[in-house]
This record gives C-alpha cells, structure tokens and sequence, in this order.
C-alpha cells in the first residue's frame, strides 16, 4: 500500500509552524523549553487531539501520539522528530520531520487506512542542544543514556534549570521518561543539513548511519604582560598557541578520509585587551567521521599539534573531552524500507552517512532505525539561510510516510 | 646641588598608595575615576595640602600642584605621572612616578632647598585607557592631542561616560585643561614594563624616546554552517582565517627589527558555539618599533597575510585602524639631565628606548621632556605580578628628583 500526502495541506501546515517563533528573515528561533517552544507544543496537541489522538508528556517533555493498529500484539512504529531550533535557525531543521508524520495521520485518516502495527508520532525535547547541553538530550534520557536527574539540573546561560522551565512552560509530564513498549522500528525524516543530495542531484536520501563525534577543549595558559615593551622571545602567548593548532585542526582531516571534518567552533581569550598579550585561551575541537577509528587518530592528531604548540610559546596546557558518541550503523531492515519507499514512487536517492547526530541515533538502542534525508540547498543549516524547496519535503515527507506504512505492515 | 629622598618615609609612602584599592595578591585595582581612583585622588591631594600647596584641577580631571621658584620669570618644571591602574595590575605602574615626587617635595622642605624655576607635580586622569579608551587620554586632552567633548563621550562598558564619573567622583575642575603656562621641562619616571634593565644588570634607565605604534582590528565573514556535515570544502570558516593571521603576527617582528613587536591581544567570533562553524571574527594587531618605517612595513605585510588568509579560507574580510603613534624623541637637554643625575649618584645606568607609551608621549610637543625607567623584574607588568624592589625604586626616584632639580636650577 502506498501513500501520497495531501502537498498543499503539508505546505500550509509547514508554513503554519513556522510562524510559531519565525523571524524576520524567515528563520525560526524556538529554543528548547521557551516560550515560542511553549507556543509550538501547545499548537502540536491541537493538531493531534484535533485527530482524536491522546497525547502523552513524558516527564521529560518528549510528546508521543499513538493511532492505534490492528493487530493488538504489533509493537508501535515511532516516527518524528523536534520541534525546537537553533538561536536563529532555519524552519526545516527538525520541524519536517514531526509535520511529515502530522500529515501521514491526517492522511491515514482521511483515507480510511488502518495498519498493522500502532503509528506513534514523536516530539522530542530539546534536540538542538543550544540552550541546554547535550544537543539530542530528551531522545538520550528517553532511551537509556543519560540520566534524568542530571539532566533536569543542566543550566542555560542565565542559570535557569532545565527542570524549572519544563514545569514554568507545563510540560513536565507525568508519564516516566523510558519506553513503556517495545517498539517495531523508528524513522525520522530530517534535513540533510550538508550538500552531497544536491552535489548529487539526488531528490531523497537513504540514511544508513551516522557519523561519530569527538568534542574536546584545550586551554593554553600564558603569561598577561603589557604588548608594548615585552620582548618577542619573552612572551608566552596563549593565543598564538590556540592559533597554531587551529590552523593544524583545518589541515588533519585532508590527511584522514574523504568525509573528515574537523572544527573549532568556540574561542575565549582573556583578559582579551588589545594592550595584553593572551594569558590564558580555551577553544574546542570536533571530529566527526563514519569511521570510529579515524576520529581517535584526528584527537591523536590534535593532542601532539597542541603539545608542539605549547613548546613552541613556552606556555602550559590542558585538554578536556566533551563528548565521544561512536558512528552508529542503521537496521538493515528499516533502510530497506526507505529505499524501497524512495524507489516505488520514482524518487532518484543515494545512501549517505548522515554528517550529524540526530534523535535516531539514540533510537538505535531501543530498536530498529533508519531516516530519511531531505536535500538541504547549499548544505546550509543552523542559520536562517536553511533551505529546503517544497518539491524536495515533499518527496522526503512521502518516502518516510510510505516507509513507515510498510514497516507498519509488516508481519 | 643633589638630595637624597628619605628611603624609610619614600617606601612607606609607596606602601601607603597601595592600599587604596590594593587586591589580595599584592597587586592594585584602581580603575580610572573609580571610587578607588576617588580615594587616592583624595589621599594625594591631602598630601599637596600638607606641604601646604593648592592642588589644581583641571576640566579632564588632570590635578597639578606647583611649589613656587625664586625667580619669577623661570618657567616651571613639571614632574608626575598617573596614579590609575590597570584592572588587577601592580602597585608600581603609574604611582611610583608620582609618588617619586611628592617625597622630593616633602624633601626640598625639609632641607629648605629652593629652586629657581617651579617645580609642578602632576597625576593625569587615565593613563591606562583599560576603563576608558584611549590610553594617555588626560595628558593627550591637556597638550592638545585630543578634543576634550569627545573625550567626555566616551564610555566603559557599562555604557557610563567619562564626563558622568568625573563629576560622580568630584573631580571634573574649573581650570582649562590645557596649558596656562609655558614649561621649562617634563619629566616622569616610570618602571620599565619591559626586560631590559634587569637583562642588562643596570640600576636605572635613562629614556631616550618612546616607540610609536599602530593598533588596528581585522574581521572576517565566513559563513555559518553546521560542523557536522559541512564538507571541508564547503567551509567560509573566519576563525581559521584568523588563526592564520595570528600565526603570521608572531613571525612578522622577527623579520623587520630587534625592537619590533607585535600582538594579537583580542579576539571575538560569532557565534562561539562548538557545534557552528564560525561565522565572524574580529581580532586586533598591535606593532611597535623605535622607527615608524617599520611600523609601516609590519602593517602593509599584516594586511597582505590576511588577504592571503581571506583567498585561501573563501571569506570576506575588511579591517580598519584604530591608533598610529609615531615614536618620539626625547629632548637632548632633559635626557643629559637624566643621564648625569644617574651618574652623579653612581648608579649604574643604560639609555633605552621605551616599548611603551607614557604621558610623556604627549609632553613632548608641550615641552622638552625625558624619562626615567626603573628596573622591572621579569619585565613584568599590567599584572599583580609586577615587582620592583624597594631598592630598584629608590634608584630611580632619587635620580628623577635630582635630574628635576638639575633642571629647575638651569638658567
């Protein structure tokens, strides 16, 4: 059985969530626990009770919706996504992915299709990981990897705990933060968020894993003296310490594999005085890589590049992880699903290695996943620039409701 | 005719100063027109008052007090520093200079000496320029250098101005801020901020002139992309440009002179986040040398290295300039004076060119001016770690009273 939804109401409904935190620029600022994450959430019950749906909060404020299947002893099919954003993001981000299975119920209802196994959709809280740390945070406390109690004390910026905004916006739920089922399979329909489908020319991918992540920070401590009479040979510059190995954290991946990459997103200098020389700087490192063991040659890497460099100035160092999350490989059987969804209605796919970390790859522990990828024009994402033609949802949007409907099916 | 400071009553005097906002590590936190720079201006003046002197207040907050000559026509001598300091910095920087004087004062009383010419005390509002920017900012509005509405415009952080907070504190004064008189000779004693001395095993220094320098801030616009799954070839990142500029900024003064210096003391990115590719970077440079050519030669290389840097990274970039001092030389007859006062008192001395500015960068289109250094441990300053010893201080203060003396007796 196949599927086709209904493309002006997914419009108009994408359209209608991206209003809920938009911006001027036609960006969506909807961080996680706020007041327009509030707002979306409130306007994501409507919708489900709208379809006779309960919906159930976790007390993580994770959202599921369960339409019930026919065959009473068939475990849920989970399908979603999140609704929050990055600090001026784009619409897409998270967002397709929960309207997409919005609009497969509606459609389902519509048409009168009943399936085998339950339909579950999900909102998961706080994805993004942009206002509180880790990003992916309420699939991690809902499938085992982290712990509820340490993450309901994760702070933002201003000191406000997670827990205090998840019961000021009311969605602190009652229902405890772990599965309650077994569950048959999950899918997740995302944007690509880099550039290979459209390289490609491809119109949906077929997601068959994620890369692993290495998150790391390195603080140089040098010595604060005035830059004026300070002799060059004098100085222990922290800063010019920082700068050689970010210029070394460019070049690595060119040395390691085709689909390396490495970043230093995050740089704090002080006192950071034009008249100072740099006493003390911390910045980060990622690595991100399909294969696990590339990434722990990159840290290698980074580590020996940071000691040269601290020889080099005479200054001390230390480094911290942040994060080591291993690539992950999909279920062969959910992959499956999606490329056959993507073949039978003539979309022109690729399998990829998704560049990011996503919800899925915390389903992967609690069941059978796979995702399907939208083309992201220039591979731009996490800013308001982010775009996805309605033409390329759509094909995305169909090929998670068409796999979904055949895992739901399924004996 | 020479003195002798009294060394018990001069290293009490020094020790008194620094407590008014000294910091728990020794250091001193006496911010510009802060209540602390409140309390010592009324501690000094209190001093002046003492010695029976009326202490002057100009309109920039710049305080004098002049112990009559003997001969009327004799223009007056003027000696000071400035007795702000850095945030955290050291008890030295600024207040030996000025305390140096109110000890020869109290001595030329004791010893009922007379001069021929005035002899003028001086503490200028804000040297530093780490509240409130410029550096030099009370001496350059007195000598001309600077427009006094717009130095009151300026504000901290806190977005106060510089007129509010002299007024707050009481010590924006009746007198222009510009000179009423003619001077005979400026002179300032101030430690050294830099190695030299110590390297040299020299007692004290005599200051031949101050190098000039260019201060100016490069930003870069990359793009902001997901670190995820942003192929390295698909990245704008501005901090990568930058690092490769600051790398640059450590090599270039060892490729134009043995004075030149350069620094990269600030650096900003946007949006700082460890999973976002920077998008903006904004760093400073800082070169100073004896010759202004060089100057000149290590920014044309800066600019054309963060060119380069912009080519290679794909960014945009523009850059702007935000101070270019020309090295100063000191007057023949102010730094004899200096030189045989060292000398006379058999100390050990080398004449040097100073890395930093001073006051007396302003003084010299006002009148014929020189310096004296004292030693600085480690060439440290600008931090709580800036030492001098007792004895280094001494030295230096007993040859600035009697190189002003030298000068004020001058027909």
């Amino acid at each position: 059985m196949r599927v086709q939804l209904d493309k002006e109401r997914f419009v108009s409904t994408m359209k209608e969530q991206a209003e809920i935190g938009g911006t001027e620029n036609g960006g969506l600022h909807r961080l996680a626990l706020s007041d327009e994450d509030k707002a979306v959430r409130d306007w994501f019950t409507e919708q489900l009770e709208q379809l006779g749906l309960d919906v159930r909060v976790d007390a993580f404020g994770n959202m599921f919706a369960r339409r019930s299947g026919t065959d009473p002893s068939a475990d849920p099919v989970m399908i979603g996504s999140h609704l929050d954003s990055q600090p001026y993001g784009g619409i897409y981000d998270g967002a397709l992915g929960v309207i997409s299975v919005l609009e497969l119920l509606r459609t389902l209802d519509d048409e009168g299709i009943e399936t085998a196994h339950p339909i579950e959709i999900v909102n998961w809280t706080n994805e993004e990981g942009s206002r509180f740390q880790p990003a992916m945070q309420g699939s991690g406390v809902w499938a085992g990897a982290h712990d509820i109690e340490e993450e309901y004390a994760k702070t933002d910026e201003d000191g406000t705990s997670l827990e205090e905004e998840l019961e000021r916006i009311g969605y602190k739920g009652d229902v405890p933060a772990e599965p309650q089922d077994d569950y048959e399979a999950y899918l997740e329909l995302h944007v690509e968020q880099g550039p290979y489908l459209e390289e490609n020319g491809k119109d949906v991918g077929v997601v068959t894993g994620i890369v692993g992540f290495n998150w790391g920070a390195i603080t140089y401590y040098g010595e604060a003296d005035h830059s004026g009479p300070t002799p060059m040979h004098y100085r222990k510059d922290a800063l010019v310490a920082a700068a050689d190995v970010i210029t070394q954290i460019r070049r690595i991946p060119s040395t390691l594999g085709d689909r390396t990459v490495g970043t230093v997103g995050y740089i704090d200098a002080k006192p950071n005085s034009i008249n100072i020389i740099p006493e003390e700087v911390t910045f980060t490192w990622g690595f991100r890589d399909p294969n696990d063991e590339i990434i722990e040659e990159a840290v290698d890497r980074v580590l020996m590049e940071a000691e040269t460099a601290a020889e080099r100035e005479g200054v001390d160092w230390e480094w911290e992880q942040r994060m080591d999350v291993s690539s992950v490989d999909f279920s062969e059987k959910c992959v499956d699903a999606v490329q056959s969804a993507a073949d039978d209605l003539g979309y022109d796919s690729m399998r990829i290695f998704s560049g990011a970390g996503h919800d899925a790859t915390h389903m992967t522990s609690v069941c059978d996943t796979s995702m399907v990828f939208a083309v992201s024009e220039d591979g731009k994402s996490h800013n308001e620039a982010e775009y996805t033609s309605w033409d390329d949802c759509y094909a995305s949007a169909n090929t998670l409701a068409n796999a979904a409907l055949d895992l739901a099916d399924s004996a």
